[in-house]
């Protein structure tokens, strides 16, 4: 296809959303209209069970569960007059909550203003937020600085409490878990609450939950007096939770215009519910990425935002998408091994890292590129008529058309700029597209099995710790005989690595042997 | 394979290196002995190669270059006495210049310190630097706090001269690139030398540079009389060159122990200089690699390491593996299509996004754990006998037996404790395994020819531009007409786009059409 036809394919294919400012351009896929033909049964039926999922269908059947992220923006399409009451009255409660913070009404045990806030959570708890406070916040721009603790690493939270230093007297601490019994949460609030301890200082004046109504995080919260409780809702999952007060309450306190974003997505959402997939972003989205991957996940997604603030929209979309699809089972209990793997970065930074690979090396992928329009900035001129905006633009172009001329396929989002609105429509772009594609490859979307068994094995391993220390005597003994004397014969190797764990961190003596079936252990 | 047949694998397998604490588990990768039976012959010859790369001969034939990245932390095996001068000499003079700065002895314009160290740099010259920043780094150990810019975005540099904001004044600049003519790192410094001038400060005062001898960067530094310049030698890659002035520099400004860096690099060399793959972990890594992907990188590598501080060590990994081995033609000239494809984070947090595709998903990658034994932190209980820390250990565990269960291969590298000779150990393996994977399919892992392409694409973008801003008039015209009007009627597309990101930023006045090709610009 010459330069004349593609210009031609180009505008024929553009799918605009006028609302948001965003257009989907899908002329560098391959695809033609027979695809698109063949495909529109398959589409009609993905479109036809997404009605249903926002009318309130049981839409995740494992857990028994409704699918409601759509009503966040739209709580008046919420199922019941009770959850639109619901969804309304928590969105008021994180405004409320988030300006008497501001303004001094709530405020810190020993300080005037609150003027930190340190997120604890994991996974859909975390990515969300984080993706949206790098997007919108910064200098000048933060009411409160914001921090994140996302793991259950001793040294990454005490790296984060240096961070913090004196000021842990005026963070305000957001603890997010649904159940509550999340470890790594679990964790990193017992330790934080700890340090607040050590500095004199009683937690619970510094304190704000999200988490289901009822749950052992809830509880505490009531018990022990927090300043604030907002819910999560079992029909809104983790990575779908943005526009949920797992999003809402830290975008507030950071002081980003959350209601922007929630307007953003409703915006997306009405041109996401067209049954036509030629005016529908997500519609062709989810088209194309069955195209390109045969509808197995045979080609990795890269993700290339040119634009510094949109660095985390790839590890966004790379836990949205691969945790949504990645399942073994389709609806109706077939072995199908679905997904699709998801990484990038940002442009042109990445140009100079791995899109050597994706030009001349194995194409397994396909490219997600997102162009934004306004440059920000000062608008320098580092050439006669040529910024660094333009550079940065002109590096997306090139790469495009480099990465065409190889074969090599891409779809490019363009947004006007990135502000709340954007994000909002963008994270409902993909959100929508997500379950779209799931429809079409037959799986639930919405829950993640494969999630418990490395818990579930944790656990064991946990357990075999347990008994392995308990066991340490100030005789030497190898993993084999400690693990036959706690009766677990067959869990040697784990026992050897727990007690190397233990060593290294001065609860077990160790003595190297030649090989670790010949290392011994004893009590510290 | 059983949990006891499992344990004596993994005994007979470990591939420990003592001097530095590392030791690497293949034990739950699918090969067997008749695999490196087979594979001896392509090994022997990888080693062959590589014993001759470091004597200096042309390993990257296409630039025709030595590589010579191992000598620089074992000068002595430099092919020439003068090289082994110059290396040793670079070093001390950037030892010297962070002792004199941290003194005091370089100081600012008009502070008493310096504070805070901005590097400009991309690709090879950022990854590096931020991996080892980040892994290292902290408060209470920075002497200089890193902020770094990788990208030619204007609004991402406003927001990192935002984040220094009255600290510029105290703020030492590095410029990093080797031709000096890399444009993102250009526009960078153009930009935060004209915020110097708006600050009435002398940017030369406050800058230094890391730069290839003679390039125009180092002529320019000369000329106005910058603080320092170490050098780029053509002999070492971008994404090999920490151990050079470019990983040194900003290094021991931020306070960090580089000397213990490339010792543990050159420790990790001595082990992996040996000819047998049961001693080698890099050769050991680069089997695995081997035999996972079909030597055609038909499964992509994911990288886990669970330790907070370890988050870039993925991202650097990507650019050094991906921008190694993602290839179009091998050294006698065939098409291969090369590369193996690398993403990931941190775990435990990824266990709550993607790894629910991992374990149930398409099965199309090996895993890459690093294990940490040493915790940090305070060690606090958060159960009886559990710390956040076993925590932690207990998922690495768990998440690696569910995979296995689940026939996802893993290989698990451990380290007693992430510091300065760990992360220069670190580096090395997986230079020497992705030099030696390289020689097992015979591809030049030196260069990064289509690179080029797209800097080529996006000059000719540029070029676009110019042409058509200056045929902007009063009078609206179509993009086709635009490009007729510049004798480029094939460009019409990126006339449209290119005038589309000017409108957005006051350039150009549009007025939208039904489709594209109906919009109009004209002059704003």
């Amino acid at each position: 296809m010459n330069a004349q036809e593609l210009w031609k394919r180009y505008q024929r294919t553009l799918c605009q959303v006028a609302s948001v400012g965003v257009s989907l351009d899908v002329s560098r896929m391959a695809f033609d209209d027979a695809d698109l033909e063949r495909m529109k049964p398959a589409l009609d039926r993905a479109f036809a069970a997404m009605d249903e999922l926002e009318k309130g269908a049981i839409a995740n059947p494992d857990e028994n569960r409704m699918v409601g992220h759509y009503w966040l923006r739209a709580p008046e399409l919420a199922p019941t007059s009770d959850l639109t009451d619901e969804i309304a009255r928590t969105l008021a409660a994180a405004v409320d909550f988030a300006a008497q913070v501001h303004s001094g009404a709530i405020k810190p045990q020993r300080k005037p203003r609150f003027t930190r806030m340190l997120s604890i959570g994991i996974g859909g708890s975390a990515l969300g937020p984080m993706f949206v406070a790098d997007a919108l916040g910064g200098p000048g721009i933060d009411k409160l600085q914001p921090h994140f603790i996302d793991n259950t690493d001793p040294d990454g939270i005490a790296r984060e409490v240096a961070r913090l230093g004196a000021n842990l007297d005026e963070t305000l601490v957001v603890v997010m878990s649904k159940s509550g019994g999340t470890p790594e949460t679990r964790n990193g609030m017992l330790v934080i609450a700890e340090a607040y301890r050590a500095a004199g200082l009683d937690f619970a004046k510094h304190a704000a939950a999200v988490t289901g109504d009822g749950s052992k995080l809830d509880q505490a919260a009531v018990k022990e007096g927090w300043l604030a409780r907002f819910p999560m809702w079992d029909w809104v999952g983790g990575r779908t939770s943005e526009t949920s007060a797992v999003g809402l309450v830290p975008g507030l306190l950071q002081g980003l215009d959350m209601t922007a974003l929630l307007e953003g997505a409703a915006d997306m959402d009405k041109a996401t519910r067209a049954h036509d997939a030629a005016k529908n972003p997500a519609a062709l989205l989810a088209l194309m990425w069955f195209l390109a991957t045969d509808g197995k996940g045979r080609k990795d997604m890269v993700v290339l935002p040119y634009k510094d603030r949109l660095l985390l929209f790839s590890r966004y979309l790379q836990q949205l998408v691969m945790e949504s699809l990645g399942k073994r089972l389709d609806l109706d209990g077939n072995r199908v091994d679905q997904g699709i793997s998801v990484y990038g970065n940002k442009g042109s930074t990445d140009q100079h890292a791995y899109v050597q690979q994706l030009r001349d090396g194995v194409n397994n992928f396909f490219l997600t590129f997102v162009r934004v329009l306004e440059d920000g900035g000062d608008g320098v001129e580092v050439e006669p008529g040529a910024t660094p905006g333009d550079y940065l633009h002109g590096f997306l172009l090139g790469t495009r058309e480099a990465l065409f001329a190889n074969d090599r396929q891409s779809v490019t989002i363009t947004v006007t700029r990135v502000d709340a609105r954007t994000v909002g429509a963008l994270i409902a772009l993909f959100e929508r597209a997500v379950g779209l594609y799931a429809s079409l490859v037959n799986v639930n979307a919405y829950h993640q099995p494969g999630v418990e068994a490395g818990k579930k094995a944790a656990a064991e391993v946990l357990a075999i710790q347990d008994k392995a220390a308990s066991a340490l005597s100030a005789t030497p003994h190898t993993a084999d005989q400690i693990a036959a004397a706690v009766g677990a014969p067959e869990a040697a190797e784990a026992v050897y690595l727990v007690l190397e764990h233990l060593a290294a961190n001065g609860r077990a003596r160790v003595t190297p042997g030649e090989h670790p079936g010949a290392t011994t252990f004893q009590a510290p």
